[in-house]
């Protein structure tokens, strides 16, 4: 398989999608500010009032389970649906998945009552959406039974959507094919919210992309690791490496950066 | 007109007025951080329990809708009343009106409910509420039939209070008189909530200047669009402009930034 | 008093605790960063489906009343006596306490209710909770009758936990000793939230030092306050000394830092 990550990038920073956002409270200003760095238009709203309008122009939604209560949920469920109808992606982040089980059940809720793209998640959280023995501490994944390629793959093929399965090495899988993208940096576990926003970047290339998702979803990650080692260079720890972040994802080099993805299949 | 934006700077240093904010969640810790660079003390808070009494106490009172919902709006408007009660000035930052009808109309509800010094919005937001065409994207202004000038004088004519559309080039009026600043630097725009910054120190220099609204919108443009061009000046992008801000605006010298004022009336 | 800073953070950064903090919007995002800097594992959780399951699992609760709102009120109450029964330290912070009653009756409810092991705190909001003469506006102390050091004791005489009063110099007592701690810099007043910060440091080193909450809670002021003193060093401002603190954070070296104490008894 061929990625074409700048050529998709390309295409993000000329239509300026917009990316409908219902995410958590710790990490709010962070996927707007990766989104709009990268060079689409992200929006936050979450009142049960407004979502459903919201998520219908939206060019894709994002729906991260960080810090939930009722209300959350269920306007993750009515703009789910109305993203459903209106043809826009939906990626979902089953943060902390396994650690409650409000959020197991959500996240589970979420996918059989909307139809999901992507979902973004480290190792633990997926395996235990996809049945799977894990071990995790709050929203940190501390094991999986399983290789992040075989999860990435029965998570996929049991929620019949595309699993991007975040760590050291990602994996991405539609079920059939596995993609492992090992471009990153280990700072990026440094960082809280990282993840959250891995997943708002494949928002915004589902939202170029959303008729090739498991590329979409392999691109944002390459995307994500390439910024990750241009934010890593000058770092001297976390603070500093989380605000070059936002230079590098700004910086990306289009036509360079296909040359830069490491990615097996 | 001439601005004292040096004086008023020096005013509010001395003075620490509390800025009481009912914000989104997207921008609560930027604008406080901003509020705090700038010299003066922010001060969140939106129980409804709470907010009539710390809306009596403070300096004044900035609302802005970037993520409403219910308990929210009451919120907003429990302290839009306290605060007029105690004379203390309220500015409006309608966060995507013209997106969503709950925003568009919460956005109408305050502004007849509260009395309003100042609306500070993009010119889709502010022409919304002024019964002008425009478009918007999300929360971004894609474009108003409007000239900026045009667009405030005849929002604060429309609205009966100041009218502060900013833009590439920022227009505040309040109906007759019409400032064009044109301070500030496109980086500004790479980085979510910049405008939502400008409206809290809107909020700081009514704090100091509640008897000369357009002054102190137009001052506090002004001193963020400076503080914008301080911070560009070494930024590689998004991540060090953003950090570079709040250095800008704390190191804001109070007898120089009237020389730097780009102001045409 | 032998205070082993070095000791417990090398502890922390072996075990690293998860640390449940149930705090204000405001500071979400930093809390996290400066946990996961320091080398603990933060997660937030706050709705009351979900918090009694998560603390009970957590080697330290944290609890700021920041941004108050009923909901939250509830889940810090059920979270915070999950705690007591699964034997993890809770710290409290008590934002804002004598500026809205709410605030004030807030946090004399969790006091009463739930076992704390350290209120962190200004002198403002200390000074309101032992029944003393304070001035605060906003979340700013203005002033407290008592010395810090006094006023430190008499609260943890009062209030049956240790006393962490954090200003210029922090006092912290278990009602018998009091411990003056004298890192720090002036840079930590000019960014928002660095109060919150210390209390889930305080909650970082509880998790790892519960038996001995007197020296965790010193021991946090010292580990913070050496950082500040770390970040003030190629700061500009309140902008890049905020960034440089998640530096000093990470980079806080277990093997120096006890000669790096500034603690009199």
């Amino acid at each position: 398989m061929t990625l074409s990550t700048g050529g998709d990038l390309r295409a993000l920073r000329e239509r300026k999608p917009l990316v409908h956002q219902i995410t958590n409270y710790v990490v709010m200003n962070e996927t707007a500010n990766a989104t709009l760095a990268l060079g689409a238009l992200p929006v936050m709203a979450h009142a049960k009032e407004e979502v459903e309008e919201m998520a219908s122009v939206a060019g894709a939604l994002v729906l991260n389970i960080g810090t939930l209560s009722q209300p959350w949920i269920e306007a993750m469920l009515l703009a789910g649906k109305a993203a459903n109808y209106a043809g826009a992606p939906v990626v979902l982040d089953p943060v902390g998945a396994g650690a409650t089980r409000l959020r197991t059940d959500t996240a589970k809720r979420i996918l059989s009552e909307v139809k999901i793209a992507v979902v973004r998640g480290n190792a633990a959280e997926v395996a235990t959406l996809a049945g799977r023995e894990a071990e995790i501490r709050g929203v940190e994944s501390i094991g999986a039974s399983d290789s992040g390629g075989e999860l990435a793959r029965a998570a996929a093929a049991e929620l019949g959507c595309v699993a991007a399965v975040t760590g050291p090495v990602d994996h991405v899988s539609d079920g059939e094919r596995v993609l492992a993208v090992t471009n990153g940096h280990e700072l990026l576990g440094t960082v809280s919210g990282t993840g959250c926003m891995a997943t708002a970047i494949t928002g915004c290339f589902l939202a170029v992309a959303s008729d090739r998702p498991l590329e979409a979803a392999a691109e944002a990650l390459v995307a994500f690791g390439v910024a990750g080692e241009d934010a890593a260079r000058d770092a001297k720890g976390p603070g500093t490496f989380h605000v070059g972040l936002y230079d590098a994802l700004y910086n990306l080099a289009s036509d360079t950066i296909d040359s830069r993805a490491k990615v097996d299949e």
